[in-house]
């Protein structure tokens, strides 16, 4: 029954559940240079998770939805921008915050982000919702809570006592300068939220695990090193660093 | 010096004060199969407040508002929407959260929702605002929240702790499934609010009286049997469950 | 090393750093009845701060832009309607909640608003986006926080926690009637922070001293009349009261 989270840098994961079912969350693909993963290399894709509209998030999932005619589970918003490059709103399941979904079975529970979801669709419409995280149900087990770009904000020890999620995926490290500086963004001096802003998150969520993300290459970031290094100080949940194309399995063996 | 809030089915109330004046909140009465009462029954509505662009809550507010010239307490985004159904803008009072107003004496104040308040304006722009709850200040003792749609969050309890609303109208069950399917969404596994979160929400408010809605019919509804179970083995607020039609008065005798 | 921080009446402020460098925030000069200074009395501009869309508090950013070429930071639905008035979109510096650009090296931080940042661009477009307050870093001993129109939240104990500004500028006073009017806002009934959810702000900020504003002449109001003694009763941050034109220098000689 075990759960295969594969992390393939920036934001995006692919969860290979225990029967063997497969979960993209945020897939941007393409336009990431850290994934060894490109949308043509898919074989299987059952389920889409979208947290928020955002290039680095959002990324490809129109063409995988459209490729594998799978579920995609986001806001309202992002629907009307998934229509716009040809996905069938059927495939799609709009669902609140704290509200939950279960396309295939697969259960999904939507939670607040605290940053924003807003942009221009291919038809010039400027589109806003609201931004998400998401608790993914993968297996009895295995609950696994994506941050999807959200700073820090006390209510994450409100989801921790709700839903228990005990898998967590942290965006809490700066982007590489030169891949924001690919897209558009100067002077950026920190990320929504900090290394030790996500240690202080997987602490207040109670995980058992904390994958920090949001960056190309881990080696000599600084962030990442505060948020390992303050969760091993805490004695928080046990911190966990992959490589795009690395893969962490739960229940994990020391 | 009673104030009576009858019941109109999923978030709709119809409220009339202690000197005859009628506020209508979230009134979706039309495509609402459970409202005993339609449009064309109204007799006098003083007031309409609105708490967020969606069908199941706006309902026919453009055409109450229309028919009876009177004021309506909603969002930026909810005015837009109303003016491109002949809504004269002068009779609209945008409200920003923690902001009042008293059109006619009456007494509003907006308070945050955490939910979402989008979609498409019929000359096809899309619209996004802040979903917001309402504290309606009714008499001198009656001061009634409606919760308009929003998950669970910390600060109820500061919203109780400032305003102290004595009577709660919580959105706090998952709506049927008939009628979810009937406006096309699928695959729905919880409310944004379940029924314990709202019991926990009342307590947090601080209540006297908690009123469960966002149902057609309470018979045998889990989210409904948790939302009293909870409340009374917590000895919270007091729950009250109406069926629609029927009508709380404030003070209650027991 | 000294900061001086000039108040322009409503939100506006004109901050002069120790090197010189001129920042402004919110500035609403032209259609504020209070300012001393309008956009044509302006020398220099070196970086200016845009908390939200809205008339009160935008401003005239987009003429000081163009006039001074300089940087601005603010939302991503604030640069799309200062690109429609003809800014550059290179210097725009959008940042998300808790992110942190230092365009010139002047460091600022976005922290959540409770409040909204909506309306139509000048293309009949509706724009909403994440409505911000803002922290400057003026110097080592000078952390600037501005609430840009947010209602009072919990979590602002945890950005005086976690990011300890001293000195705080809170729209925590209701405008005056006539200028209400003026907008055609009708039936206001209490801002969205009132002077004391302002006063409770600022000892939960952490601050040392607290700046009352949003409003014209703070002379007979009682929003700031309750900011003030509410501080100074609860032996919290030192209350300030400018007029506008006045100006407060940090480290404050009393």
């Amino acid at each position: 029954m075990s759960t295969q989270i594969k992390f393939l840098g920036i934001g995006a994961f692919e969860i290979t559940l225990h029967d063997g079912r497969v979960v993209l969350i945020d897939p941007c693909l393409e336009a990431n240079p850290a994934s060894p993963v490109k949308v043509a290399d898919l074989e299987q894709v059952d389920l889409v998770l979208v947290t928020h509209l955002a290039e680095d998030h959002l990324g490809d999932a129109a063409a995988i939805a459209r490729n594998f005619q799978c579920p995609v589970v986001c806001g309202k918003e992002v629907k009307y921008f998934l229509r716009c490059h040809g996905v069938d709103p059927d495939q799609i399941r709009v669902v609140p915050w704290h509200g939950q979904v279960n396309p295939l079975g697969i259960r999904v529970r939507s939670v607040p982000s605290m940053h924003a979801s807003v942009g221009l669709a291919p038809d010039g419409q400027w589109l806003s919702g609201p931004p998400m995280g998401f608790i993914l149900y993968a297996a009895e087990d295995c609950r696994i809570y994506h941050s999807g770009d959200s700073a820090i904000f006390s209510d994450l020890k409100l989801i921790g006592q709700l839903y228990r999620p005990n898998v967590g995926l942290l965006c809490a490290c700066e982007l590489e300068d030169e891949y924001l500086h690919s897209v558009g963004l100067k002077d950026h001096y920190g990320n929504e939220m900090s290394g030790d802003e996500g240690a202080l998150a997987a602490m207040w969520l109670g995980l058992e695990y904390a994958l920090c993300c949001h960056y190309l290459d881990p080696d000599g970031r600084a962030d990442v090193e505060k948020f390992v290094s303050m969760l091993v100080s805490e004695e928080g949940p046990t911190p966990v660093v992959l490589r795009p194309g690395e893969v962490f399995i739960y229940p994990h063996m020391d």
